[in-house]
């Protein structure tokens, strides 16, 4: 592995590249962004080595490291542009339409479909650091698809940053995505709008805010530009998850009107086995 | 202060003894839990000194550690009990129910309602540490109607386990509460059971729950033998909390459907803001 070329400097791309230049100190990373003041502080932190728009055509891995709405263009003016000896994988959180896009085109064998499960609710170059994606879950999707060879670049990368690969179609990706990602996200802005809105009432009313309420609305820090366009993209699905949220939600309140305090005490028992389960993955 | 006795020794419980012990190495913990393996855990990890049913005469404190349901009928039970030089104080996370309970009781005076804004999702002798109260929100109500010579061994303890005294009165506590620490425990059930409901079709869903998730469900870990109580006792702000909630997240779901990204957008971009909020706090 000699180049990469990273598209969009942000929180994961800006990680790849700092993980990758950890991992391979004589490896040459050149990447842009579209807001100049990421690309300059890219170049700043050592994210990339050269600033760059497009891909030199000897460059082993592309990454698109953009929100979710521009991968599709993005992708295929990037597939327009590389030689025969790079691969491209993306981080996006949502794959089904990216992998449909794509399906017949020429290149379709230099693509590879990507996502981290990784993150934290901040963003932008400054925020990159090269242990975030260490032991995180990669999810790759149809596999088969991409050439095997090319394939093998990306996997040194990926194995060199310590991640943990899992495989499934694009539209599973997508369904569970939007249960254990996208709607905690919802949920996690629409409490803090709650309590926002209380506040106008009651200044006070972080004071008494606890660890709980922290851990709850940590979500509603994240970047609406990277979050905003995932909601739509995966528009079917979340509406999904989000239905059968909005009616437990009215079932349990319904129970708290009700006075039902055995109904609610089972039904909280039933929900703390989410707690082994969780525990059992790490 | 020579003696304190504790009802309940879980998690809150057994962290108020933990804290007195280490701070006040001297000081008899005596004390008592409805679950016998409780009171012999409480023992084990000497939480208490002494198991005892009942306070002695000469106790300086009496601290009410069980879940809120049952706090009305134990303090009622416990004023009676003890001698005039003893303050009561309970740790429940519902006041106003109480407060007006002991109103016009003969011995209010040797009351203090109080609420640490302190806990994890564990509970029982075992989750408990001596650490737990370090630099936590103690709330206090109705300080006025608490004798002032009683009050001050409250505040002995209270200063040496580093708690950080608000004061306001019972109904606001109540009200704040719902919002920053009761629904949120709530959006955290509902989401781990909307999960949880997902798993019956898609068995290996948890292997892609990354740290976002595992964060804004980390309280549907917590005991419904502590919250089913307190989501009764303090019903009507939680349904008026859970009924601002839903409405957002219906509102919310609307525009997903709709297609309207900026309206996603400028919604989150606002919500954004209790990150400054919350950081401003610590």
């Amino acid at each position: 592995m000699q180049k990469i070329h990273i598209i969009g400097l942000g929180l994961l791309g800006g990680s790849f590249g700092l993980g990758a230049r950890r991992k391979f100190p004589e490896v040459i990373v050149t990447g842009t962004d579209s807001n100049p003041k990421n690309l300059k502080d890219a170049l700043t932190l050592g994210i990339i080595t050269e600033a760059k728009e497009a891909p030199d055509a000897d460059t082993d891995l592309v990454i698109l490291a953009t929100p979710a709405d521009s991968l599709g263009e993005l992708l295929l003016k990037t597939l327009d542009q590389i030689g025969e000896e790079t691969l491209i994988f993306d981080l996006g959180s949502t794959k089904a339409k990216l992998c449909q896009l794509v399906e017949s085109h020429p290149k379709r064998k230099q693509y590879l479909a990507a996502h981290p499960i990784a993150g934290t609710e901040y963003s932008g170059p400054k925020a990159a650091f090269a242990d975030l994606l260490d032991r995180k879950v990669m999810i790759l999707c149809e596999l088969e698809k991409t050439d095997l060879h090319l394939k093998e670049k990306a996997y040194e990368l990926f194995e060199a940053l310590n991640l943990k690969l899992r495989f499934m179609d694009p539209e599973e990706h997508d369904r569970h995505l939007a249960f254990v990602s996208h709607l905690s996200h919802i949920s996690s802005f629409m409490l803090g709008e709650t309590v926002l809105q209380k506040m106008e009432d009651d200044k006070n009313i972080f004071d008494m805010a606890g660890s709980g309420f922290a851990s709850t609305v940590r979500l509603a820090k994240s970047s609406p530009a990277m979050w905003a366009p995932i909601l739509i993209e995966n528009k079917e699905n979340i509406l999904s998850a989000l239905d059968g949220y909005i009616a437990n939600l009215q079932a349990f309140r319904d129970k708290i009107s009700a006075g039902d305090s055995n109904g609610i005490y089972d039904e909280m028992a039933s929900i703390n086995k989410i707690g082994e389960i969780l525990d059992l993955g790490k």
